[in-house]
């Protein structure tokens, strides 16, 4: 069995830093780099596709709204064509990085606010993945569970690969249960890393109303931005080995 | 005799605007986008890029420094390695709106004090064209006349062509004079139709101390910023069609 | 019988304009400058003090969404505790260039979907017009008809003045009619100036439905930011005179 | 003998964080907010606000170019007007937030390349501090050595107190010398402490250059952001207790 592990990074800003990027490298098979509005700037981006491109890992963009100060984790009510433009601008802006370095980027997510309205709304996934296919009909979209995301993947021809968060609850749809909610972020270690084995072994997850639901995710997200992140970020690694798992990236994997 | 008509366009942000891109687009033989930097956002250059191709007009990125406020016209003390990033960054974005709608990106060139800095300065433009070339080495470069640019072309197997300003004063090195000093800007309209029938007639301008300094520009600028801006332009096209010259984008006319 | 006639000005930012200021001024009695989040940046705001100043005009704050890409249109999901600190600051940036200058700030208004938030939600609008009345309880709040909007400023002591949106559609509760619905905003300039006519003489509105609602407004709000618009603007003027009112700013009326 | 501790803090922005300020907030008299340029946003400006007042710590402005991608530490040539402006901008916000939480704003600086110039620039000085002094002509102007301010200030009839930056080299002439020279930053802790030591008990520095310069700074400047920064702040704290003198905000020392 072939597993990615992917984890979000690029996702400081000027002086500013969010998360070792550096240490989080070793870890993952891809990384989805924050392409300058919620957060990442040129030089940042361009530095974090070289660690990338050194350590063989696979590069993508994580494309969020416009707002640096929410981190794109805010609601913004913007106009489906100009949403379609901003992705387009943001992928673009990557891919430049990347061609000018000899990179090829592979995939792409949304991140933050953006990611849960696109996973909640057909007609707005439909107009961004469009987007994407418009873009690059090869990118690979990077998803949660959504069956909004996986529709839009298919209308387009787009390929799309699920990847499953170790540290949130979901909801018997297979959608992440609000960070507002009570037990929607797991802290617990050991629950994360039995969660883990769970997905690789049984193809499960049990959701936060205690349901099970199957799941066969292309990719496991690791985070960096906390304290003892890349710990479990490396926990989470060495479990999925123990799992018998290959970690492959998602453009090396066959489709699924 | 070949010439183009090229102007800055896409100069607006959010809900404010900079001249009449639509008026010009009708002037125009070559026209060059602000990429989100000084100027621009997402929806405005995917506007841009759709009026110009339905008119057949050439598409290039007019890159400037972070720094909307002061439209890109303050000198920023940016490190080289920063700036190249944030040059791919730019040539980047529009690329990709471009390859998006089917339009091909045929050209670039600095905005405003990043555009006088590597025209004064041969290590910065050195570095900046290098980053161009990396980027796409079929890039022409749109240049006022500079020896560092020229330079920095040749080293980069970069063509460079030169754009004529016709209400810009010039000092016997062909280098613009400062907008500080008195008489570098010409609001007189019949006196800047006069330059531009002289460039194209007799092959050079008169400087701002009185000599006569050869100058066999590909293009020559046009504005659309200001009151009877557009009205110029027109005038402007009219006596290059009255000189005899044919209105050819430089990426369709043979080197030079 | 005192009418005051307000506009929202300083909304250009860096290179860019909005409207004619200049002109508007010489109609209003009171002028709502925007703060540098939704639109305004220091040196358009304190030009545009001075020039109020010059001509007897009150200085009121227009604080809006951090959001310049969309001008403070689009709704933003903003924690509450978050939003209040936005608009302290957005009044203390106002208050100090008016200070510097030996002005007095008398009023303020919330500009454009945070302004359609507080006016139609409670909670949210006690929150905000609290953080107003602790940074400065003489202010003025300029609102458009909205019980939210006046229950927050009895509660917090501040004094509420509705201004009348000669050009919009009124529902029969007296809020805006969204602009997204036909007949919201009316362009006849006949039926505005019918519309003046009939706040000023006989107090009520013909709302979207074709009733009649009473409304005293304190003040009318004007517009410069499209073509004609302050010739209308004058014409407005030229009817408030003709129908006997005086024009005088808000915080020289006495309370209603 | 009594002396200040002040630290630049808040300097945040959204959701990254520069230093840990709540820690050092317990070492300091003074800290000196970012106003939200080159960094510090409204709610994280707030919340320190609140923060120093809970400990007794002073409150100023520490104001900067707007360019928070370069976090203020970049040369812009900005005409003096709108950097007059820029100014008054920031100290209004700060005091804004001050103000409606029941805080006096007792003292500015300027921050990274806007505060080299001012040193070093006595036209430059003489505009923004007057812009200062017009804003509150009761504000201590925190500075470290230089004749440009200290001549500022006492044209303007500001009081100026010299800060001590423990470990940066200082020229012959009291400036600071560049960080791009090798010695310009002391790294070493004794070294560091052994220079507090000095200039509390004998009064001078040795400069870059091996000479001893007399100095009688009524602050010494901390630091938070890089690791150990707040352990240094805290030998210092002791090495100033050790030394006799008293840690008091410059605001109750007599005037030096």
């Amino acid at each position: 069995m072939n597993i990615d592990l992917n984890a979000d990074l690029a996702e400081g800003y000027g002086p500013w830093r969010m998360g070792d990027d550096t240490a989080l490298l070793d870890v993952l098979s891809s990384a989805n780099l924050a392409c300058g509005f919620h957060a990442g700037d040129p030089l940042i981006m361009q530095r974090t596709v070289e660690l990338a491109m050194a350590r063989g890992v696979d590069i993508g963009a994580h494309v969020g709204f416009p707002d640096r100060q929410g981190f794109g984790r805010r609601v913004m009510q913007i106009d489906i064509t100009e949403l379609a433009a901003i992705v387009t601008y943001q992928l673009g802006a990557l891919d430049g990085i990347c061609r000018a370095r000899g990179a090829r980027m592979t995939h792409m997510s949304f991140h933050g606010a953006l990611g849960n309205m696109v996973a909640a709304d057909h007609a707005l996934a439909a107009a961004l993945v469009r987007a994407v296919a418009t873009f690059d009909p090869k990118l690979i979209l990077l998803t949660s569970a959504s069956r909004a995301m996986e529709a839009a993947a298919h209308d387009c021809g787009l390929r799309a690969a699920t990847t499953f968060l170790a540290d949130r609850a979901y909801d018997d749809d297979g959608l992440l249960v609000s960070r507002k909610l009570a037990g929607s972020v797991i802290h617990d270690r050991a629950h994360v890393l039995e969660r883990v084995k769970r997905i690789l072994r049984q193809g499960n997850v049990v959701t936060h109303s205690g349901n099970t639901l199957a799941m066969r995710p292309a990719s496991i997200l690791l985070h960096g931005d906390t304290d003892g992140a890349v710990d479990l970020a490396r926990a989470i690694r060495e479990e999925v080995v123990a799992s018998g798992a290959c970690i492959v990236p998602i453009s090396r994997q066959g489709c699924r």
